[in-house]
């Protein structure tokens, strides 16, 4: 008994743990919403934290609540976004559409703190939320987390990852391989110019993240209860959206249309299907880099990958390239969560889409899943990735498609023809080449052949 | 540094916490996946510790291994299946793609506890995996796993809900209201007919379930590393399937091609499309519903949801379908996870689908949720609505599409013309009738036309 | 002029062109929808005039038509059934939700044909309509044309590609080559463990499409406007539904409830999530048989697949393995028509869900495309693959995880340094074991190194 | 036998149709692929056109065809481009995934056009595809065709349909309606605002589109078989890019990495996902349009969508929004689509990804239906919606939210007290504000109790 208090709010009384920074809406949440056992993103919270901090400001500024208020409410605040609170906000993910219960549990905690400190009775709408909706501050705590976790965790690891496949494209430069199209072999490139192929997609990646930031930079914010905001004073929206972008160093910006920004969520929608981009390219990466590990004996063992853990409970000695295999997973992830968020994204009605906890929950661990796998895959598998030279140029000398320099000299068809003997007979393309007479009948000289034979050369790497 | 202890595996020396009952391959791998930050499913570690206790037994039986070292795995492994050391299983979801990490993660635990208590020097390969190998085991664990939760909790949880739903239909079954095609006004249904399709999709939900059970409950155990049974004696893989049975009551079975059953993840991917065809129809259950709750002054009206939780932080006395809400933000996390074990699922190569822990993660999740899910919107919302029968009626009474069974006497397009009078001038299709003669004509008695208009009859539901 | 006739429906006239069996409506609704230009599947209009003629039949039996009308337009319909006039099928599939177009489509070109042989005024909602709606015959439509595309096409397929790969099966019984598990060398399988594997895969989709008939096999028929049967004589639906299951040879069913037949397309979601696990495994085996395939020189090179045509434009010589690659894409397309069913097949509301012509497009196309590529891939790639025998071998004996039945003599430990020394050395397992002396140390046999090294053995395949 | 005449190419001699113009190469594509009856994108074709226009033109300049070779071989590609010979390019869609027999395909009804006009021995791979490969000339020719949709058709459809979208969003400046949240009562909005909202979401869409193309106009010309340029003229990407740039007006550039161009396919994957945000707007527009039409009397009944036909076969009168299902039904489509692209897209291995032909039907799919549909929709729908600002009025007085702007005169729980009472007793804001005596305590007066129930003030819209 002695372990709950009674709190209450506009629907009547509610236990609450007697030392809980939380009170009546967020207990009523807890109790309704017993799914997942997972909350909101601390990257979310941190989110809400910042927008109570710069609304308890700038409603001081317009006169909305007295100063004392604003001055005690910004600096609880800022401690929930610091994340000192995090343990305080015990509500389901799964939870109101509108995520009202996180911004309710943010108010609640926000004013006890507040009011704690102050002595003062410190009212959790009136007072934390005053001039704000969780309409406009939910969906905004979702694109500022967005942005910063792009901006702040993800860019970077994508450019660390871009960086360390550039080192290995300079050091696998002269590094002559088969090329292999439709899983044949084809004519040759280098390893270098593969690596340097990979990082192009992961710079590409960062791109396609910057590209799409400036929707998701729009914050809804200032629209209060339906877009239109009501119950907000005039410059509300400009000067809280200011005061976050400087307190957090983003790009932050007000909603160019605040319907737009409250009815629908396409901005979220958008970057999760550029992050899926990320993560369909990193299938492409992940799954070339184990293949050219692929072995020791039986695969194509064009690379070695560190070694990192054994690989088999019951092959001794096995070691398995196991980071792209986690990479390969985060990528089905992302996909997968890429899905949620457009089935999820697609439902709005009117002026509210109620699955915007849902829809923060796949891209925020998108955003966080990317970044950690990038980090880790290009210091514990890139980085240490060696090349078999050895093994690379016989590939490339044995490769039947070297034939392809002589289209020149002896047309398709006929080099189609020397191809195919080389492989029947177990030749090499020099032999068959001479042997079907094309330097006697004048086809071409053995200089030309030479040359044209030279597998360095065809891959236009120097 | 007195914090650790030194452990060794194939690979050599690791630094592992001094209190840890895991060992030196589990502590590799919390530091080669510092990733997603959550690891696998409870479901999950309860599912190996029984395989690893199954297969002691077995183990003893067959001459594999000591009997006082099977009794000591025994017990621990049993231990983990209870859940005691759930806090032991320390590595990320995201890991290598077998799930080798949580299988010798298992075996560490379970080696130490064993011989810790027993003083014997128990192995977690020559011992605890005997006759095992990551590649049967894990996927093993996943299938145990996935038939538990289904048979355990899913489908009782849905089970649950048809019920509240059932009660519904019947105590709705006189609500006669109108119905709608395309949004649009339609000829009558009851309430309790509404209800009772709701429950039937959710009978139905059953039903794709256990149809696909079968397949799920085949296990690849006895395979170990390549479908091939090598390393194992004679009559384990049935023996050790039959002991897990038994233990967990669950219908497993061995697998009938032990090479789809270790390459393939077939079943999983069949599984998932049933637990998003259940989520696809709850989309429905829950739009409708809340549909029907809309208002309480702008929209449909024709029910009641419960109050659960104040609705909004700024418009006072609101009041909305919070548990809908969670239920469409499973859905569409469900189909979310689905199209992830889908793309993960198309990964097999050869021998072995290295998105294990992945696939694992989505379905174990996906059931997870819906069973809650199931239970709350039970329980919280379903057992709670109540109709606003007049506002029904008002509606069937109301619909153009009451004209439908004059078709039979004036036809078709005459019945068009009396439907766009009546709502071009605002009156009853009887006033229409009435009006345009059709009785004068004798197309039909005034008796014939009190009948046709009768909306209850229309529903044919008494 | 002249071209055209005038035409008139419950709105107004319309012009028709003057040679169209098909009326009004349709013209309507070929001008509201020029979008995709394509139509419903044939197989839809099939089923659609299956329909009309079994409901002509019954509607005389239960005297709602006059005979001599039953009879002229069961004879018109029939003719629509083998696909006689599906040039008159003019609407885009992306037209009115509940397929009422095409339906209107189905009743105008039957009452023309009709009305043109008998002479007589066959209309086309008050005659050929009779008793229907298009809420329970449009849908009806696509689950009749579903299950015979399942049953006639589709499992037929399955079990010609099933045979196919188990021929192989045999035929590879013998052919030893390594296992591999990440990629890695594992312990060795035969080739026709593999191929047995793949058969089991397919012949497990036979049996997911056989669990899910069951469902796809009830008919919303007799449910008319919303499901109550509103203007539909007592029996109607049970006979017209065995009428058309006599007829057809299917064995279709009425739905057990009619509010859950009309309201929620679940069914046909389930289905397509089958058809998406058969496709799923469809990229296992086609990844696999290409890369066993891969090379010839600098790939795995385990076996040949038959040459269909010259593979590139520019290397001349090169033979691609385009039925794995077409299989491929198949699957891609089949998982991505599932994505469009289940997003569609969750917007129901009420009586209806609005997106009819467009999941029965998808579905549809999903059962064609499995079933041509599982027949061309039979025929034209699986029953032309060739093993090369001697590079199995080699493979089988270089692996390092031939290593593995040791660890019941040395431990896995000890195996593990085996293994690595082997590698590391380029020596064969054998000759590690007997340098690092473990027979000497009386570990093992000569005769037990034999046996346990003994490849075949390994395989458990005899 | 006279209907055939004998091909041959490196593989053999092949029996073609005598009066086609492709040759061997096609035929045994359209005998190996009897899959889905349906061939490339018309787009695809123009575009393959366009290529071997420009290659034509820059292999002339360079020297490595004869001119008069060049110029038959150009015009008859631009022939190709004009579309006049679609008929002749018989090959299923689903074919060899690197689009090579679509590509052939081309090389050989150019060179049968130009030889026969020529005289010349024209060679389609010696001539036609100099300095050319599938490899670089198939995903070029979907890149292209992408862009001209994209920038021809698609952004000017979206800009159509935000145009008639703001027309509306002005007519309805001044409509005032209960904004709905959670489907619930909110505070008041204009109608106007909401639509201009949607234009907002389609302004959006073009800017997605536009921040996507820089990629997807990257093209792989110039790489040939593997990205190296092997068998292309120094100069020759360049050239031959900057030609089809100006014969076409579109701002094609030469890939930055040519093998990132030709091994990975993420543009195409991005500007998928960037259809599918637009299609997920459309969800959102198309079902708060439709809702809004929904009754005429059993619906929320906002605004009337003009009659495009009739809609129903058996209910009289009865008329459906079937261009917002229709858009709904495109939407789902196209999020299937893009599934099936990502599915794809994430294919490739090492310098080909082999799932092209797929990938180019979907995204080039996606951008018609989505041109086509928002065309349409524009016209047929938007364009006549009318309100009904009465029922619109209505609404806005009765919603309880109303009563949220006093929270700033008697606080949040008070004001929660008013809805409450309002609700339940039937009576109006005023008048329970004006029982309950807050401006005989003070709170406010009767001037600012007006100005605060004014609901067009509310809407913050003059």
């Amino acid at each position: 008994m002695s372990d709950f208090r009674i709190e209450h709010d506009s629907m009547g009384e509610v236990k609450v743990p007697a030392e809980a920074k939380w009170r009546a809406q967020t207990q009523r949440a807890v109790e309704n919403f017993p799914i997942s056992g997972q909350g909101i993103e601390h990257a979310n919270i941190r989110a809400l934290g910042h927008i109570k901090a710069a609304a308890a400001k700038v409603n001081t500024e317009l006169g909305v609540i007295p100063e004392e208020y604003g001055t005690a409410i910004r600096e609880a605040a800022l401690e929930v976004a610091e994340g000192k609170w995090n343990d305080e906000f015990p509500i389901d993910v799964f939870q109101t559409g509108s995520g009202t219960s996180s911004n309710m549990n943010t108010n609640e905690v926000v004013a006890s703190i507040a009011g704690e400190r102050s002595g003062m009775p410190v009212h959790p709408n009136d007072h934390v939320n005053a001039s704000q909706s969780s309409n406009d501050v939910y969906p905004s705590s979702l694109h500022i987390a967005a942005v910063s976790a792009v901006v702040e965790e993800l860019i970077p690891a994508l450019r660390h990852l871009e960086g360390a496949l550039r080192a290995k494209a300079g050091e696998f430069a002269t590094v002559v391989k088969s090329g292999r199209t439709h899983l044949m072999d084809a004519t040759p490139v280098t390893l270098g110019q593969e690596f340097a192929g990979y990082a192009a997609q992961v710079r590409n990646g960062v791109e396609r993240l910057e590209a799409t930031l400036p929707r998701v930079a729009e914050l809804p914010l200032g629209g209060t209860a339906v877009g239109t905001g009501i119950n907000t004073p005039e410059g509300f929206a400009a000067k809280v959206i200011s005061e976050i972008a400087s307190t957090t160093g983003l790009p932050l910006t007000e909603a160019r249309d605040h319907f737009e920004a409250q009815g629908a969520r396409d901005a979220l929608v958008e970057l999760s299907g550029q992050l899926r981009t990320v993560a369909v390219g990193y299938v492409k990466i992940a799954n070339d880099i184990r293949w050219m590990g692929s072995g020791p004996s039986t695969g194509l063992a064009e690379i070695r990958l560190p070694d990192l853990q054994p690989g088999s409970s019951i092959m001794p000695g096995k070691v398995n390239p196991v980071l792209c295999e986690a990479m390969l997973q985060v990528s089905s992830q992302v996909v997968g969560n890429d899905a949620a968020v457009s089935f999820g994204g697609s439902s709005g009605n009117f002026e509210l889409n109620v699955q915007l906890p849902m829809i923060g929950r796949n891209v925020l661990e998108s955003i966080r899943l990317l970044a950690n796998v990038s980090q880790v895959f290009a210091d514990r598998c890139v980085a240490g990735i060696e090349a078999d030279e050895e093994r690379c140029s016989t590939y490339a000398e044995s490769s039947p498609s070297i034939v392809t320099p002589l289209n020149r000299y002896i047309g398709y068809e006929e080099a189609a023809k020397v191809a195919k003997q080389s492989l029947a007979e177990r030749k090499t393309i020099r032999e068959v080449v001479l042997e079907r007479g094309y330097i006697a009948a004048g086809k071409l000289t053995e200089a030309q052949l030479d040359e044209a034979l030279n597998v360095l050369r065809m891959t236009n790497s120097q």
